[in-house]
């Protein structure tokens, strides 16, 4: 994966520590900031979004990086570079959909250009007062796994688009129009005494266990019928991938002590080694390590 | 200029206080966010700028936002989109570039993403501990003017590169490698007790005053022997335009009172009245409206 090499080299270059979650905590300001790109023809194809549900998307994507962080969300900035053909309804539409999806979440400035593709960058600030900040370092092991959001519903509404299916609207629904874990993330982060690992499901469930299960050094165990997903899923053959492996859900993944975990929906636990393992309805238990799932990953989707 | 409408189509649907001058103040968190998007074949061109270049410009144009607010630069984030065939030594040398740049600002994150041009989005972050935050609509009649940075020399930069030519270096450095007026914000910022405007001349001398003068609801006189130059400049027939209307320079102007303006180089006065009236060096008064602004700058360059 390319990107992930860059990654590294920027790390390299930067030598800071706040690279590595999906947001940096800026602790002397008392705030978090995130910044996600959405480009045209890579993230989403003008034939399949229209721009309210671009605009909205573009918020709710860093806002669910903010709340991945137990920060509270509370402003956002928007870079927006468009083609020429572009017209004033479109940026009208594309901010009206952002503006509903940031519900409060208030828009303060940006910029806007030319470019020859639609390009969105938004920038997001969270505000830690009265929040308990996570990392996705800070898996231990005993403590268990919880989950807020449905799992898979978003990749198989990308499946639905690119087979131009219209059907379950729903799962379109999830994929252009996700919703933040704004609720989840706000009773763990002003309730939580200890330290805890936080990640949204941005690449897909799978893909957020292991990032914490590295950054922690430790394994993590879920089992797979106490994933929370929309049983209409499994129309679809390969249902248990969507929901392990499928991105853009936006959901919550969590590592957190018994004490919080018991008011949400736990879905396994913390363990010693490495990797990330499943236990399937059939029985079978399956180990997968961080290459398994960035194989899978890139080799399904 | 279709930006202009845009920007008006984007304060309708938001109605935000917040948006109007370069940075938006958010003053319950302490700081002051700006963003800005530089897009390949509209802002840059691969063939005219390193990519060194490119990093240090793209923090250095978020950097000179945060100084025309007032606050103290503090932190940067990065959306960088990029082209399959870009190797990782731009990568490496593009943040080297963004570091030496920001030179103790810290790059704290961000997001790297495929793209079919390169396309640059930096947020940046400034504290306001300290400072007085300026605002463009503080301009008040007998305030003077006053800058910081030499005018011109970018866009004199920029014609030399666009014809193929490498002397004087010091006017294409000035373009793909512009410092921003950290001090002169500071000792503004940190000294000052009254309301005042400061803006960057990203733009241009001429559409930073037009803009402090619309905004006010003022008049702008300024004395065209008292804005500081590279005497270099007049090899070109048009200097005059290139001092006035010429962008990119990243100078700082502002409008404050005498007690402050002392200190720095005054080159007009606040007064009754609207847009910008220059003084000529040949005894030529001339004023301009912001359209002649807008027009001379859209013809010009």
């Amino acid at each position: 994966m390319k990107e992930k090499e860059l990654l590294n080299t920027i790390k390299t270059v930067l030598n800071s520590s706040y690279i590595g979650d999906d947001c940096a905590y800026l602790e002397d300001l008392g705030i978090v900031i995130t910044q996600d790109n959405l480009v045209e023809d890579v993230h989403f194809k003008r034939d399949f979004i229209t721009s309210y549900q671009l605009g909205w998307k573009s918020a709710m994507v860093n806002i669910s990086d903010i709340c991945a962080s137990g920060a509270e969300p509370k402003y956002l900035t928007v870079g927006l570079s468009l083609p020429q053909e572009i017209n004033n309804n479109f940026v009208e539409e594309f901010y009206k959909g952002m503006k509903a999806a940031a519900n409060g979440v208030e828009i303060v400035g940006g910029d806007i250009t030319g470019a020859d593709k639609i390009f969105v960058s938004v920038a997001a600030i969270g505000r830690t007062l009265g929040r308990k900040i996570s990392s996705r370092k800070n898996a231990k092991v005993g403590q268990k796994i919880i989950v807020a959001g449905l799992h898979g519903s978003s990749s198989a509404g990308l499946r639905l688009l690119m087979n131009g299916q219209k059907e379950p609207e729903k799962f379109i629904k999830a994929h252009l129009m996700p919703s933040a874990q704004v609720e989840f993330s706000r009773e763990i982060a002003e309730n939580i005494k200890e330290d805890y690992a936080m990640m949204d499901t941005s690449d897909g469930l799978a893909d957020a266990l292991s990032q914490i299960a590295e950054a922690g050094g430790v394994n993590i165990e879920i089992d797979f019928s106490k994933i929370p997903y929309d049983k209409d899923l499994k129309v679809f053959e390969d249902y248990e991938d969507l929901i392990l492996f499928g991105g853009e859900d936006y959901g919550l993944v969590a590592a957190v002590g018994d004490d919080i975990a018991k008011d949400f929906t736990a879905i396994g636990e913390v363990k010693k080694g490495s990797g990330v393992t499943v236990l399937y309805q059939n029985g079978l238990r399956k180990n997968f390590t961080k290459t398994d799932i960035e194989n899978k990953i890139f080799n399904h989707f």
